[in-house]
């Protein structure tokens, strides 16, 4: 696990320092005279590193005097919100990696005219920061079966999808590809539906969404450290989260497989509630236990087959959510309002001028990207199960033109996280044989 | 080339990540209730990027309020400059490494007193980030040849040299281990063996200083520009320079061989006056060719017989500059003074302040690691051949207490560089073929 | 008009000194060990100067090493917008002066437990400081008659009204006091009325509104270049606003007088319009040419005879809009929805958080007063004339415990504006004679 | 006393609102477009408050984004440190101030080219704001005497005489007039005799070197808190003190008297310690009784009565220290070791930039003015009595153009000091009486 969760092969550390050289080079830019009258303030790109640290968030740079660079008030993400991860995992080849990082906004003039990254000068190093990055990593599991793991755009703050170089890699190894799209069908899903499937041509041709009987119970109105103790009712009080999710799949054409993920606490009557329900509206499921009681592979043949067997009875008609013209405005509503069930969407704090400004540079046929907490429908991670008639606030949109659509900030959200009273570094470290341990 | 120098093995990425985790670590424990009462005024963890960026030299962080970390004013520096470079760099193995990273001292008390990173239980998981940069990363020549590179603390920032397991590993895999300390005998040669040498017991049996015409020409007068022109006067009155790095290998009971590295531009006339300049006072030489006529190892084997020839001839009387318990000021004076040949030390700044504190806290019994330009003998790059009766500035001192040693900042000696007006970033790319272009 | 406009007898002057060393004993507390374990980032206490200077709107103080003080986020108002200014204006004497001053919040512990200017001792110096301050002013107009100028909290960022200690001695000394409360019936007048009659049992019998043809132009859509050409449709055009003030001042239980302010390019026809409107719904005017015209007093002797003929005719039946124990929140929308006539209001920023905790802190009973913008009934400048429909955006709310009230900042008001493009003070000088030149 | 020390006549505040008018305008010029290419890292105006707040010293401004400045380091100095005081207190009339004012040099271009205040025309409005402060203050002490309270240029921090218009006037309207140099012959009377004296023709008498057994004896070695007990050996070990004082006198020509202070706690033999120690080389003295034993006037006749004396009888050679046309490192060397009777001066820190900077722009002919500590002749505030052999350090030089002199800071010296552990405010409040407690 380690050697996948630390440093791996080395990708997202070359995300991080290619992301870093653009905001050097920026910098450096206003230090040497400015000959593209940039303005400081409005310097968009913004510094990551992939750590979880919330001093991060807001800094001031360039203190010191004429010869340290010049102050400005800027911030750190944490590196899967990094443009950079979204324009690796979206880039067909070098050529059009370079051309896409190129084409990155990282600020504007006095002027508010944007200034992108080839202005800089700077693509073709960051190209060579990232031409071995750009190839995907193949491991096996415990049984020796083969995974692509390559790129980590996580799907609440980022668009939720590994590389289409991997995915398009694995269409070709295999007879079927399937992607993990970071969270829920509000999250992941609908972004590879709008925004990978849109630019790439992958269309899917169906979708499993995993649940649990835990989850369920959760939603449903169990308490956090009551889980494992059956309770039907919550069960059955949570189905119409699951459901929803259903309907979101739907919603984008596509044929929808419930995999009931099986933990060593759930009860058969809990496992037959779920069942029982999705049945009940006509909804494909089957339960998959490749991960807890450690059957592996043979764990999720039921689950494997029961999406051969729709994928062999349902067609798809895959439609993204949205026109490319709709303005950037209605898409963000029609996400809210179709997907998450909004009542609408307040535009807050400097969301309104970002759009206004978007739509004016000619950025207004992109797709969005919403960044909002994995927990709930809504953008509080509070209001669980199926919530509805609630507003989602958007703060502020952030363009990425490299990636090509803009993210919209909800709630608080937030680009770099923190950590917890007691982080997980306390309790790590590596034993005498060597090994890591602590990493539970 | 560009796989050396690029991201390697990614050992700067797992000092990178350490380093930041341990700044993230101290500005939660600040943002967590402080436990410990931890001044975020008098926290010295600076954070580290790879990257020339002198924006980030001096920073404030923590801004946006009561949830967004604690306010207070720090840098980063580059990663060669990390204390955990150095760390990883001087420590014999696993347990070492975690005993030296848990006592590094990352910030005081309002009351004075040090904090280090296992008062925040983090030793353990920075070990585990640098579990595998701590191995030796074994690379060929053009030829086929052996090289360890691993490690880079740079010898004008910080000790200089690679990391002893390498060295180790060197020694018991060949007859001779050459170890290349950064620049000058002022710098990597003076730090390897009051600091590297003391520390572990790695005495060295001789040194060899690199030397060219093309050096003596700058520091004898000649223009920058003009060195390509022969100039056998140049190169005569640069010989001081070249004979105080043999004076300062002698300092420390080791016998000196010149190796006199060819360019093409060279001169025979130039080569001779080196060579006499040499034998006039007794000290052996040997040209070397193995870079630039691209000869390789064979354009070496003159050099490598003298050596080999000297080291059968002259034996090694080693001692350090100094005993463990001179003051630590006096430390520096003495380096100052006998090494450089400055006439005297001005502490300004914080120096005095800083040096008093060690002292009281027990730290005055570490060697001290002197950041200076590598450009002259003095802190001022301007000052060029043999300088003397210049006065060194040194504005502050720095604590490594996990390294085992503390670094005095001189002249205007930067920790974390910036780009220049025209950046090699402008002109690097990836060619057609998939390759690096424009690393010149 | 430079005597009352500079500096005159130096009350904001004494207000901006008390303001700030309330500000350095807080800051000094912080340094000097934090006994009271203020949490800096919780300070609410802002400095103040009395001067437009946008960049002191966000600043952070506190920089430079343990012994420079600590690091903070903070920022600068107007001196009328300080929260001295208000308990100046609001308190009966030196002891009430006093008790209020040792009231003020300045800021909140980690437990977010309120810090009060007494918890610093400071209530005894900050008195000292503005105890002549206290004292009305007394001044002449060019006709020698009698005014009292006291006080100037702006009716857009603050509670509007000059001191009671003036209202007060104009009670004694003369047979009618009238009160100039800053701005329109949405500001000035509704403070006056919620805030300070609340308070002090002021109770006013009568209100005047100053209206213009000029004004009402603009809000019937004449382009601001033209208010000097005969436009009696836009007069027209311009009526709801005007009858919206009558309402207001209506919907407090008082009776309402127009004085319509005549300009030298007003037409008759054009005054003819407004008293039409007026006489058709039945409200008192009188045409006042007191300023412009230089008739001085004489010209005000209609617009006397007509208020103290309605003073005669009609009784006050005065109210408050609101009681006492409503939630604060509850109360923000009673003024935002009676009075600027908006559909409701969205508190957004930390509007919410802000609310909650003066509530459970016990400050639940305080009046609220809103800093809105003056161009227009809602808090966009845009929306002229008699709008409706709109959201309050309730952005944060400041309380003001020593005045007496909690602050709502809407839309985009600023508590320290700033200079224009061309500043007014480039055309301001000193003449031969000594006299200010340029203060047109 | 407290109408003296509060807000007096407002000329503090006048210099207040002009310091900062004038840095809002250079803040709203870099806002506005900065026609002027100002470079804000190279601002080097200073805002100012009359308030001991170290949280000021250092400060970042204009933090927000766009629309609410540009963001650069700065700090704020306390009033009598600012540059607008000292052009009070040396401008002959309005037209001289106005000029002073449009001098003042508030920062530079990326091209290191001067930006006046007039460049930002902004002279009028200083001029206006100050118009009033110009004017002298007459006061009477409390047997009715007449005194002129003018100006209040600390003689530490900045150039410590009272306005010339003051002294013009005390000129005309007496038989002699006395100016109060604040502190030391090092401080107060060094800088009216290389500044003052030398811009306005003011060429003084004589000079009155004010002693006290109580300082002597702590210069002497005794501690602060036994000056209440005698101790007449203490008292000859601090005369060297004295006569280095009165030597500094004669150093520029002029006559020196001693007025020895009478304290309720001196002995008649400490006394004529001092008397006795005067007598033998020579210099004149007399008792003075003024102040400590309410004797008032009468209690200073004798003095008074030795000063006549010694006008007529010694002539005034007036001669200032260096001449104009020194460079300004040599005069500050020449103050250093002549009056000071430093051994050296060392420039470090930003110094040898600045002066160099200076010379260059032309403004080499100016006198200097020390900033330095009033405890001690060096700039070392624990080096009492009359300490030689030390070297003065400067760390930077301030132009100030418009007051016509370059101000040098040494050793830790603040221009914005801090309150203490207990500030003063904690006791100061307003009696029922309204009269002021707790200044004692």
């Amino acid at each position: 696990m380690e050697d996948i969760n630390l440093h791996f092969t080395g990708d997202f550390h070359a995300i991080t320092a290619a992301n870093n050289l653009l905001a050097a080079m920026i910098d450096n830019h206003l230090q040497q005279g400015n000959a593209l009258s940039i303005d400081a303030r409005r310097v968009t790109w913004r510094r990551c590193l992939d750590v979880n640290d919330r001093s991060l968030r807001a800094v001031i740079t360039g203190l010191g005097g004429p010869t340290e660079g010049v102050p400005r008030e800027s911030g750190f993400d944490i590196t899967p919100a990094s443009e950079i991860m979204a324009v690796l995992c979206l880039a067909e080849d070098l050529p059009d990696l370079t051309a896409r990082l190129g084409r990155i906004v990282v600020g504007y003039t006095r002027a508010n005219d944007p200034i992108r990254a080839s202005d800089l000068k700077t693509q073709g190093a960051l190209t060579a920061l990232l031409k071995d990055a750009l190839n995907p990593n193949l491991v096996q599991t415990l049984e020796g079966g083969p995974a692509l793991v390559h790129g980590g755009p996580f799907g609440n703050i980022a668009h939720g999808t590994n590389s289409i170089r991997a995915t398009r890699l694995a269409l070709k190894l295999g007879g079927y590809a399937l992607v993990e799209t970071g969270f829920g069908t509000d999250l992941g899903f609908e972004k590879f539906c709008d925004i990978v499937a849109r630019q790439t041509g992958l269309i899917p041709d169906a979708a499993v969404v995993i649940a649990s009987a835990r989850a369920l119970k959760l939603h449903g109105g169990a308490h956090k450290k009551e889980l494992a103790t059956e309770d039907v009712d919550a069960v059955r009080a949570g189905m119409p989260n699951l459901l929803r999710h259903v309907d979101n799949v739907r919603l984008f054409g596509l044929p929808a497989l419930v995999a009931i993920n099986i933990f060593p606490t759930d009860t058969e009557a809990e496992l037959a509630a779920i069942e029982d329900g999705l049945a009940r509206v006509g909804v494909a499921a089957a339960r998959s236990d490749i991960h807890i009681h450690a059957r592996g592979g043979e764990g999720g043949r039921r689950m494997a087959a029961a999406l051969v067997d729709l994928l062999g009875r349902e067609g798809a008609e895959f439609r993204p959510l949205y026109p490319d013209d709709l303005p950037l405005r209605r898409k963000i509503e029609t996400v809210a309002t179709r997907v998450y069930r909004a009542a609408g969407v307040d535009f807050v704090g400097t969301a309104p001028r970002d759009l206004e400004r978007y739509e004016r540079l000619g950025y207004g046929a992109l797709p969005v990207c919403v960044a909002k907490t994995q927990y709930s429908f809504s953008d509080d991670p509070a209001k669980l199960n199926a919530p509805d008639g609630f507003r989602l606030s958007v703060r502020s949109v952030r363009l990425s033109a490299g990636a090509g659509f803009v993210v919209a900030l909800t709630g608080d959200i937030m680009t770099m996280p923190g950590l917890g009273k007691v982080p997980a570094a306390e309790r790590i470290g590596v034993g005498p044989d060597g090994r890591i341990i602590g990493l539970d």
